[in-house]
């Protein structure tokens, strides 16, 4: 990236503050620094997100910076709605497909004249890093400079270094996961993989479509399921044969990982005559709210036992409760930042996986939560013991300064740095991955020179944890 | 108050640290202090609390400084009974009116002896600034400086510049809110007003004894409240009819807020039908625990239905369990330091208001919690994407540099500053007044300091939020 | 232990930063420097814990390294496991007795070679400071020096210096708190008295053998209680004179406190008849879980009456799910780095007992917690009203610096110092006494030093403070 920026930084000054996130004392200040400095570099390693495979497999423009931006980023129109800007003058997409406001510089204007909002929250860092890191805009957004801005970016964005496989190699992308459905072909992928182009983007299993009795069209997403498996998925042993299939499939398409988006943590462990019983239920759509929780309470189990046979990583990314507002999701649909997190429950809803299969050595489980306070009271001391589980990093609302501090500070004193599993960006922001992945370094390292200037590290051994944390963790835990 | 400090303090230097709250680092202290410079002398704006109308309206002198410090003050006195001494060695009045201690130098001295209590609490902050700041008096309370500080306040206490009204104005109120029931008669506040003083003291519509199907005289209360009304209150339509009389009325001596003191979050969206039905079984004294809780939660809807129309600001204090010492209760009666707060859920509680009036932009629904461990999880999110809520300062227990400290962590990365609504000092402890927004000031400035030098924040935009924090979003939030 | 030390230290300079824990920032690091000075030699007050009476009884020397540092430490054997290392490989006794490996230079190895996964965890700081302080070996434990390392501490151990006694006087102990089952006999306890050694060994009373209806054993347990005591423990009457009968024969070896370690922090006050008849279940085996649980809870109320009586200070240890792993418990039996913490209610929880005795000044129960969100929630507002009530230590996962700093930040503003009880180690391993008491003053002092320096405290209270937390406090609450 250094180049290119060269180039651009000569035009303007930075504004980014060469020492952001790194403690004001001077001491910690130079150890975070040299610490950073061993890392900043490193490649990125995504082992979960989602950006758009299609994206890589046909590399075409971005569209106008609005649409790059705004419409497809919840946090960015979440907050602009919490101060009541209408979703639709903002052009998110309402539920049958239509577009209020198509027009990419009205919409960008309303978010010039609102960045104010954004102080001090992490969409804040990430877009400024955008704008001067990946476009070489340095100016601060307001509605002086909207317009300025926007030229500026749709400018870039018609030239061909600015196309997804170009900023895939400058921001130094060395593998990197999409999400997908069992339910999904991954043409996408196939065209990546045929086009020739070496950038590594692998796929990962997240079959909440046929897992969850409560998902829009189950049953018919089970039948789709069987006949892209070949399986009469169906019956419960032709449904667990579908899944291995659709799991090696999605295998030959890199994947090293499932992930299950589920509302509790809750697993069960059910016979096998019980658990056909209740997916025969789900088929019928008959399932209780309790059942269709026990259900998929069950199937992250039987996930586990298949990731013993073919070693796919199991992510759990639990205690979301989704689309909460009626009204926006009857007139939005899904995924309109109206999801908001809940206490959960890891002690008791973990057990009967971990009665089942916890103590393998060769499965490995990674928990990511919504509510903190369980990061010391119960997913530390279980990541720090059984040796299956391990810890994913600050998630969503955490995925910030204040977040990431606060899951090293409450997690590593029990699980140690070992049990957990370096950074997640689990983005659809393209742009913003750069900036993420550098927030996450920079946390980490002030939290490093803490540990050594006030001597409960080593300070050669923190510039190994550096690397662990920044870049080794990840490919070991997900096997890539 | 600069002139008058001037005079007193030639007669001894201060003993408040004038960097107090700010951060140690040299650098980050700096720009506190700078900020803090800014708004140090604005106005205080006091939305929300709990100060007799009466004394503006009489303008009497405050009696002893027992009185004034101890007896009405739950933090002091909890702090007390915590170590062993009685409530009635303090004079704290009992359930039937009458007082054990009535010695203010008494029940002061027992204060004095044990001022060591209170090292490292808010109230040792509160305490030793109104001491030096409104009454001059500089030494450190102990046993040995008792009689010092009883006969310098008490003499204070004489003087015409100590009356209310001249405190009020020494110490630069633009505005305070008190809190009346729907029963009061405001005469106080119609006094206030037919004084021609000019000092502007608003009530605010706490309606809990007449929408508390468990609250002492329920049914009496909705009478007395029909009659006040005008209405007959027994009916539904009569009840929700008295309610818009009231507030009307409220409105016409400034209210601009009502205020709910719920035990949970929980809100409900009857059906007419229901809602009556649920109303005359809570007249007869039937409603169950669970129906007067409902009652409860649809009352909050009701009030944001009728907010919408008039434009209160709608306040939820929600999550204390009041009166917890069953003993203490029975001698003593409410408000006696035990009221404990318990884990309270926003996101399943506050559904069924959000989805009836959630969206709308007109609407001002504040939120306060007493359980933290909701601030990032739960409020920040809900906060940061409905438009109609706010979240409430940092209250009760965590009204303190640490709670504070803590609130802006755990909010401002996902609410931004502008869903939140300045600062309360929510309190009866009129001399408290002026440090408490100090506290808050100086707590608000070192936070903002440590974003602008951890290069999270323009400096430039820091000053602009400071002043934000500590005047006008109260004055915006609460349409003053 | 200065003179030892000094002899050691010519050899190799210390590894062990002299500033560790304290902030980095120089004018807080030189308070902190400054307060902890004046506590550092202190004696160690240990009022909890849970050394082996027999060590003191038989002065014999410690068996090897392994035996020491690793087999019966779950702190570290369990982050050993958690990275997929048996248990059986580092010689942790199964159920039945056996230990797959016995040879102690093995087990060490396994240690050592996988000490990285230590960093950032308290066991790394309680263990380099062991190796430095109590052996004199300054290297770092590692692959390389494993076997340095262990002929190093071996040879150590075979000295006279290094047994149970000597290591006590050398640490400075000036009474130290085992903790027995009233079915114990306590002969270990009549021995350490009958030898004429001076050093201050006072046995607990932790019944939970015989107060929970779901201890193994439970009917059986209770009749050997009853031939004890001399009394029919079958009885009602007759089982709550055993504990008096046994309370007083636990007070006749120095016992000052009671202990409980109930899943929850449930209270009861049951009436006799109720009281009666659940007993009679619990020894008929009849009980339901949730019987069980309000057997455990009346006990409390129980145990706290008999405190007013005989003065033993009353600990509730609350909130851990035992042996979480099926597995592992059928294998290797209780204690075996299984126990997960759990949500924990104390508002409702307590206030039967608080109801009935709480307001008593005489009685001192102190309360532990696995769940740190309810310390500034529930158990500062508690501890700050009532009494009866003190907060104990951070326990356990929060035994650490940042659990012990999180401690006072989340309950000083509410409980103030003088509801807490100081320090307890609460360990059964020996040599990290001292430094565990050595990370708990650092802290305090780092904690002290911010409250001075941030304008919370002035600095002659800070010292005074700084006593009572290191060593005062300890004593008092305790009544030792």
């Amino acid at each position: 990236m250094s180049q290119h920026l060269t180039k651009l930084q000569t035009r303007q000054a930075s504004r980014l503050d060469p020492d952001r996130l790194f403690p004001a004392e001077p001491t910690l200040r130079s150890l975070a620094r040299d610490l950073y400095e061993t890392v900043r570099d490193l490649p990125i390693v995504s082992p979960h997100g989602h950006t758009d495979p299609r994206w890589y497999a046909e590399n075409e423009s971005f569209p106008d910076p609005a649409q790059l931006f705004i419409t497809p980023d919840h946090y960015v129109f979440r907050m602009l709605c919490s101060q009541g800007i209408d979703l639709d003058s903002l052009g998110v997409p309402r539920a049958d497909g239509s577009r209020a406001e198509t027009d990419g510089r009205k919409i960008w204007r309303i978010f010039a004249e609102n960045y104010h909002l954004f102080r001090g929250t992490p969409s804040r860092l990430w877009i400024d890093h955008s704008f001067e890191q990946v476009f070489g805009w340095t100016g601060r957004l307001s509605a002086e400079t909207a317009d300025e801005a926007y030229d500026h970016i749709a400018d870039c964005l018609t030239r061909p270094d600015f196309r997804p496989r170009a900023l895939f190699e400058r921001f130094n992308i060395e593998v990197i996961a999409t999400t997908e459905s069992p339910l999904d072909d991954l043409k996408w992928h196939a065209a990546i993989r045929d086009s020739g182009w070496t950038g590594r983007v692998v796929t990962a299993y997240r079959p909440d479509a046929v897992v969850d009795p409560e998902f829009d069209g189950f049953a018919a997403n089970v039948e789709r399921f069987g006949e892209l498996a070949g399986e009469d998925a169906t019956t419960w042993q032709g449904y667990l044969a579908a899944h291995r299939e659709r799991r090696a499939f999605f295998k030959s398409f890199g994947a090293t990982s499932s992930d299950h988006g589920h509302p509790t943590a809750r697993t069960e462990n059910l016979s096998p005559a019980d658990a056909e019983a209740l997916f025969q239920k789900a088929l019928k759509g008959t399932c209780s709210a309790e059942e269709a929780d026990a259900f998929r309470g069950h199937m992250l189990t039987e996930m586990a036992r298949m990731s013993l046979e073919d070693r796919l990583v199991l992510q759990i990314h639990a205690g979301s409760h989704r689309n909460h507002s009626g009204p926006v999701m009857a007139t939005f649909g899904r995924d309109k930042g109206f999801d908001i997190p809940t206490r959960t429950d890891y002690v008791r809803a973990l057990k009967p996986l971990l009665d089942a299969v916890g103590m393998e050595k060769d499965l490995s489980v990674i928990l990511f939560t919504l509510d903190e306070t369980a990061y010391a009271r119960e997913l530390a001391p279980l990541a720090g013991v059984y040796p299956s589980l391990k810890l994913g990093p600050a998630w969503w609302f955490y995925d910030s300064p204040e977040g990431m501090r606060r899951f090293r500070e409450l997690t590593t004193e029990t699980a140690g740095f070992y049990n957990t599993v370096g950074f997640n960006d689990d983005t659809r922001a393209f742009c913003s991955i750069p900036a993420r992945h550098d927030v996450s370094r920079r946390v980490d390292c002030a939290y490093l020179a803490t540990l050594v200037t006030t001597g409960r590290l080593d300070e050669d051994e923190a510039f190994e944890v550096a690397q662990d944390l920044a870049y080794r963790l990840a490919k070991q835990a997900y096997r890539l």
